[in-house]
């Protein structure tokens, strides 16, 4: 029996997806080849990529001004392409702290660059967002944030305007609402939450970044060359790319604003059971910094936690703990998360008042 | 109908592995969730993690010297990690440069280090080995080789010892016959030829080799801290490395010596067709030096090439064309191609005299 899967990520794919993605495994299409046997060289993954790149620029509302790059490596190669491509001593980059996954990016960079931290909320244990840094400075090499996070449940529902590049790990949201995406010269998406399965990153560059690389760097770690190589600069990951095809066709297919509706329906739901309860406490208090991706909450009782965590799995729900490094719950809402589902969280969450 | 797959990689698999990792995207054993979304840090994974480094070390015929890591990037990845680790200006590295992998892995290292060439082919367009070095100096960080080339379809079947440690690029031909593993500090294969798809990197490295990591660099990057954080450093590809495992269960259940055993009779048949036909030529001339692996070949004429080409399509036979770089054509005889699929070409070539 399918279990309903709270989980951060890797992540709850829709059944429809799993179903052709399985079928894929036997046989693509009438190839007489497995998806995990086809060549990145052949016509067929060429059309996987550019459909998948079309569909991309599509439901992010991008023009030809920006280059679609499946990678692997998940995020943190990112954390470590973006400083190792534009900060250097000499070209200072500036980092929003609101998180682990902002940490350790920012950690990533200082082994690259200049690090100047504008602004942080590690003093409030990241349990609201820091407040978006008044001012700039204008020779910075990029400003990089993440838009959602996923461990302590905080997400920039607004994104101010900027006098330099803005960069976003936007691994946790991307999809799930209208978005302005044109404000970023670059963002990206470990596949494994909003996109896909694990293994693939999904990486959109504006092209004028690629003119402000400060360093050589080998091929594979450059995001011109990256560019230029229509994501098979190396032997892709074939079927982990075609498996985000499956997910941004079913986005599409469902469209972006039914989406962004259902998630602010099902966040709204578990909310309000956490805000109503004397069990439960919802961790992010201030409601205008809440995730609608990753619900985190907290019990009253050490008995409380291990009771509900019981009534959960006999349930038939499973991944709703916190993150290891903060425990509690958390459960996250993702795109292929149905209303059902949520709905029989707050069931649950409403047997203990 | 399936077909008969002579691809360099992403390469046939067997039909049992394909069977079983379908139904995985399916559900995975009985958990309810498909191996697509299943967590990195479920103890499923770290079952899957667990039996995989198990049976590397014993097909390899490794003791706990030797750290064994599951990674993104392909082989390229590789090509970069190692001069980033073990190169700098001050630390040379060897590189063997017996083809077009021994090349980019060169060109990789001179971004991190100085390089040194000590044996090439590339005058003879890499259609030979060149001569082992007779001599290496002993202040070398390391000396690298790639064991079977591809492309140009030569392997060296004798490694000689070495006063450096040695690093190999396996990815061609681990696991397809006995072989000194303990030569190696450190060797590496992209998955998708013999141990599984395309997205996962396997890479053996002796621990002592993380005492020799000679800059700083973030976590991704750095072996010390990719070998201690048990292959989940980052959100592994959860799917990719349990497709391996179940490749190299496959290559446990055979053995390696019948797995040798059927390479070479393989390999034999169609060099044999090859060294007696009119019509075609086999690119490597001198025998010793003849991959088992990839077995290159020529046509007489622009015609009969086109021809046989047709013939193999319609015989249901794919991926038989040479690497773009140097035409012609190319059967890649891998673990799971069956001895019936040579015979099947065989005897088209023989239809050729």
């Amino acid at each position: 029996m399918r279990k309903l899967n709270f989980n951060a990520g890797p992540a709850t794919l829709p059944e429809s997806v799993l179903q052709e993605a399985a079928r894929a495994v036997l046989e693509y299409k009438d190839t007489g080849i497995s998806i995990l046997e086809l060549s990145h060289r052949s016509k067929e993954f060429a059309d996987i990529v550019a459909e998948s790149k079309l569909l991309v620029k599509e439901l992010c509302g991008l023009d030809d001004s920006y280059e679609v790059v499946w990678m692997h490596g998940g995020g943190r190669m990112q954390f470590a392409m973006i400083p190792m491509n534009f900060a250097s001593e000499h070209n200072a980059a500036g980092y929003i702290d609101s998180g682990h996954w902002s940490e350790e990016a920012l950690e990533y960079a200082a082994f690259y660059g200049d690090v100047q931290i504008l602004a942080t909320s590690k003093d409030d244990n990241y349990s609201r967002l820091p407040h978006w840094p008044s001012s700039v400075p204008d020779r910075l090499a990029y400003l990089h944030f993440t838009t959602n996070n996923t461990i302590c449940g905080t997400q920039w529902h607004h994104i101010p305007a900027t006098n330099v590049p803005l960069i976003a790990d936007m691994s946790s949201d991307i999809f799930s609402m209208r978005h302005n995406y044109t404000n970023y010269s670059l963002f990206y998406a470990a596949a494994q939450k909003n996109v896909g399965a694990a293994g693939v990153a999904l990486v959109v560059i504006r092209k004028d970044m690629l003119k402000r690389i400060v360093r050589p760097l080998p091929p594979m770690l450059n995001y011109k060359q990256q560019a230029h190589e229509n994501s098979i600069l190396n032997t892709a990951n074939v079927s982990g790319v075609y498996t985000s095809l499956l997910m941004l066709r079913w986005i599409k297919e469902k469209g972006i604003d039914a989406i962004e509706k259902e998630n602010k329906e099902k966040a709204a739901l578990l909310y309000d059971a956490l805000d109503n309860s004397k069990t439960f406490t919802p961790t992010v208090t201030e409601r205008s910094h809440r995730s609608l991706m990753n619900v985190c909450f907290t019990a009253d009782t050490p008995e409380h936690e291990k009771e509900f965590l019981a009534l959960c799995a006999q349930n038939n729900i499973t991944g709703i703990k916190g993150h290891r490094s903060v425990g509690g719950f958390r459960a996250s809402l993702y795109n292929a998360i149905p209303l059902a589902a949520v709905e029989k969280l707050v069931q649950l969450i409403k047997t203990n008042p």
